[in-house]
């Protein structure tokens, strides 16, 4: 920075320190749509819900507010290494918040659809799998401010708890479905929802991964720590 | 460019032009993976299907180049406006084929499931979903390399097809899994196999969206067109 005046180097921070503000303002109103989108369906609460849905466009609007500093600071700052890092990085941590806050509201969607079904079980088992990624979001959230890499690894590590609590729950879904048509319906919208509340979960470990390559300037060099996957777990034999 | 002698303006518009190659050559690459992870499916070939899987980090590796690209033509270049705007719409545009990719990959894992259990009659929904899907990248890559607005927004309307498609899917399968707890497992595997062709169709969609602000310099300013979404959708109520 040896080229600029103190005062444009002041300046230049500012806008870094105005840019991490905005995501951490983002990120805390995606965690609060998670969080509210689970209470959606434990409550049974389709006002809550729809609040949900409509908050969306507020994290969306955030995004777009990241886009136009970066793009200004690009322009007018043209920074080199370390702050064109924290640029790239803002852009990345700003659009996987910005999907968070899509699952958030896919989840609310699917609350509005089971809030007008008879209620199910394994419904116990969503807001467990919810606390622990909102504890996620929130811890990586704070490794960003604190541009601390233990933390974000750590967050990192995590996503197999979330990986194994999945599945457990993708399980007990299909042992319903298959004792009773009747919850057919109800549990698909329960699969999908415990998918969408992984996928968050995969996006605070995109963030660790943006955190240590902002901080380190590469990438986490261990391979990604994967639980087995729904994708890919041998089935249980169906019954009849 | 007034400022740049001739020289430099060629190889700056020739770095621009390695960067639309190596985005096309990633596009085609994930457009291949997700029609060879339907053939996996179709013609039960787990061997395909591992092959796509393999393929999946030749896709992450070519983000890794855009992303490498970019940060060298921004820290080198400072580029200004529009120039400044092809690369933003670049680093864009590839992390949606990036996640393209990942869901090719995904569908090839359920495949992989698939094929070791009994074949259902749905199964026969996938390759016509996926084969619309795949003429919508098809188009939204030719979009790109042209600047074609009018193509991109003829692509980006036609995610409401894809959207009615994987309803009428969605409740075929629910029908069968209603009708015959033995369909439960497989069935969920194709919901999910279906989920992921709708979401590659979203990040055509994106892309869309990226190569309008690219050539008029402003987003889309029409709603999003929406089909109705699985997401939402009245489901059938229960047998039984």
């Amino acid at each position: 920075m040896g080229a600029h005046d103190g005062h444009t180097v002041q300046s230049f921070e500012d806008e870094l320190t105005q840019l991490t503000n905005v995501i951490v303002r983002m990120g805390g109103l995606a965690e609060a749509q998670m969080a509210s989108a689970i209470h959606a369906i434990t409550r049974r609460d389709s006002d809550l819900a729809s609040r949900v849905i409509a908050g969306d466009s507020k994290v969306d609007e955030m995004e777009k507010e990241v886009h136009a500093l970066t793009v200004r600071l690009l322009a007018l700052r043209q920074p080199m290494a370390d702050d064109l890092r924290s640029i790239v990085a803002a852009l990345k941590i700003s659009a996987d918040i910005e999907r968070i806050g899509d699952y958030a509201a896919n989840v609310a969607k699917r609350a509005m659809v089971l809030n007008q079904l008879p209620q199910v079980t394994p419904v116990a088992g969503i807001p467990g799998m919810g606390r622990m990624v909102q504890q996620i979001i929130n811890d990586v959230l704070d490794a960003y401010v604190e541009r601390d890499v233990e933390k974000a690894l750590a967050v990192w590590h995590r996503d197999e708890d979330v990986d194994a609590m999945h599945m457990a729950l993708f399980r007990e879904l299909l042992t319903y479905m298959m004792e009773d048509p009747r919850n057919i319906t109800a549990c698909t919208h329960l699969m999908f929802i415990a998918k969408n509340i992984e996928r968050i979960g995969d996006h605070a470990t995109n963030i660790a991964e943006t955190i240590h390559f902002l901080v380190k300037g590469q990438s986490i060099l261990l391979p990604r720590p994967k639980g087995a996957s729904v994708d890919e777990m041998p089935m249980p034999e169906t019954g009849a």
